[in-house]
């Protein structure tokens, strides 16, 4: 097994109010970057910041990376495109940053992105990949291919309070600037991502497709993002069977269509709480409050830890997460004024 | 600790006799694109080709493949400049393929990446940093950084007959067109790799500056391009205590100065022999030969084993060793030569 993270950007993130990955949209560019060296060394190494939401919600990573320590499985990172330098190991795909989606192209590269992840999906010899994302501004990409797929397009939200109708004005204009209906580009995945998608989600796509096709098994780790990908996957014609792991802070958010988008597109759904109601800590609360939910493969990170043979269980990884983020904020850079924040604690 | 390899890649490398790092000089510009895949995924997953030697010695990468399947250790590839595509993952620093050293300057970068790799080295969160290398022609540049430093130049090779007067007359070329004499470049690390260098020297040189600057430990796992790495750190100025770790086909060549460089430089130096001798197996027997003898940090990933307090041991090691090699082969690209010759054995 291998833990695939694809870290990317895309302009869409920079709309008001429509993500939290990051406390300010300037630092939001960063949050791939700093996920990526999270998950690879236990903090940011190059990225200037620890991502927080504007509230203080510590990025999934910190849960991904506590899962990392625990089980001691394998990660890569794949950058599809970021707008910020990073110095975690990455296999870099042809790519940039995507464009907004409201421009005719949000992902002119799209093409160039999926075939090289397909082949390098495809060359791994693992038996199974975990495949998990992180670009902020990604549920609204998601809604977007969803939409021109014609699929279901409820989607979850990294924010207390979803911004759906923003969210969906986004998609609306975005559809009217590549003149596309929705559902015009059913069957024609790179289309949907091209005019309406991210560098990642060619990326993750790509990966899927070239890993069923060599026979490798696929969990997409992550929410509503990783419906869209599923989505793509069914739509290039591949009816392998496919696992998604997300975690119950998905599973009960009401927006998101999880459960009937993996009905839909013959997914099978695997939820998994890391029981965070139990537990008093900054790491912990913001998920019970509703924040975050998902991301940087949390769900399956959760999923690894509660199908481990080994000694490990969510409880291990509850205590495991906390060291996790004590070692980040002992080493935050002091600038960020979120976590200086939750210093206090 | 951490294992980091750094590849890259010399037109040095080209000249005829210099290097048995690849079957033929065209195969040995993909030779460190494909060490770094063998680390981390077991096989070449872009790189055309299995790196054998001429004559069919398999590339070193196994060995330290096999040290990392059964330890464990975490791994991470620092690209300093490679003529080749790879999708290992990686750290990629500002830098490009050294130019001939025969040419008046080698590495026009060598300041940029030595700067990247000390920050970098600097930043990771180990206690300890274990430095490997593949480049191939690396010993005619490190022989040629030596002399710029003043220091003993016999050097290694991963030839059964080292061909010491043509790098003799090579590095002698090498100088006179960077209008350098021996020594000249004393206390100036940098000017010495910048003209007669490569940029794997700049790169190691930066990690091991930067991590002993920011109190990590540093082990140098290689021969006499190790030996190098250990001069350029101490003509930079730095006192701090350094371990070099190879193996004992370095130890007993009496063509490389690796037990006198290591008493004039100050460095602990420990030698580690993998019992070879006792196996008749294509992957271990042109060891016994006297070719390869080193490369990709075989003698830091065996003083890892050595050194090790779980039940891994250099026995277990050789079995593992069999086992990288034929998994390679069984997967191996069917046009190599080399290669095919062995799969009759």
């Amino acid at each position: 097994m291998k833990f695939v993270l694809t870290i990317g950007t895309t302009e869409t993130a920079r709309i008001d109010g429509i993500s939290a990955a990051g406390a300010t949209p300037e630092l939001m560019a960063h949050t791939p970057s700093a996920d990526a060296e999270i998950l690879a060394y236990g903090r940011p190494t190059n990225a200037p910041v620890v991502p927080v939401s504007p509230s203080g919600c510590p990025t999934p990573a910190v849960v991904t990376r506590a899962a990392r320590e625990l089980l001691g499985f394998e990660s890569v990172v794949v950058d599809a495109g970021t707008a910020s330098d990073t110095t975690a190991p990455t296999v870099t795909l042809p790519g940039a940053p995507g464009a907004d989606i409201r421009t005719p192209e949000a992902v002119p590269d799209a093409e160039a992105t999926f075939d090289a992840a397909r082949a390098f999906g495809a060359s791994l010899p693992d038996d199974e990949l975990v495949l998990a994302e992180t670009i902020p501004g990604g549920t609204t990409t998601a809604k977007g291919v969803l939409t021109a797929l014609g699929e279901e397009t409820g989607v979850s939200s990294s924010l207390p309070e979803n911004p759906t109708t923003l969210k969906r004005r986004v998609v609306g204009e975005a559809l009217e600037a590549s003149d596309l209906s929705p559902g015009a580009a059913a069957g024609a995945p790179l289309d949907a991502v091209r005019a309406v998608g991210d560098p990642v989600l060619a990326a993750v796509s790509g990966l899927a497709v070239g890993a069923l096709e060599s026979g490798t098994a696929v969990t997409l780790g992550g929410g509503t993002q990783m419906s869209a990908v599923a989505a793509l996957v069914r739509h290039f014609g591949l009816t392998d069977s496919l696992t998604q792991a997300t975690t119950s802070f998905i599973a009960a958010d009401d927006a998101a269509d999880v459960r009937s988008l993996a009905d839909a597109l013959d997914v099978d759904l695997r939820v998994t709480a890391p029981g965070f109601e139990g537990v008093d800590h900054p790491a912990t609360n913001a998920y019970v409050r509703g924040e975050a939910k998902e991301g940087v493969g949390m769900g399956g990170a959760l999923a690894l830890v509660a199908g481990s043979e080994t000694a490990a269980d969510v409880a291990a990884l509850r205590d495991r997460v906390r060291d996790v983020y004590d070692r980040l904020l002992a080493n935050a850079p002091e600038t960020h004024p979120a976590v200086d924040g939750e210093r206090v604690d």
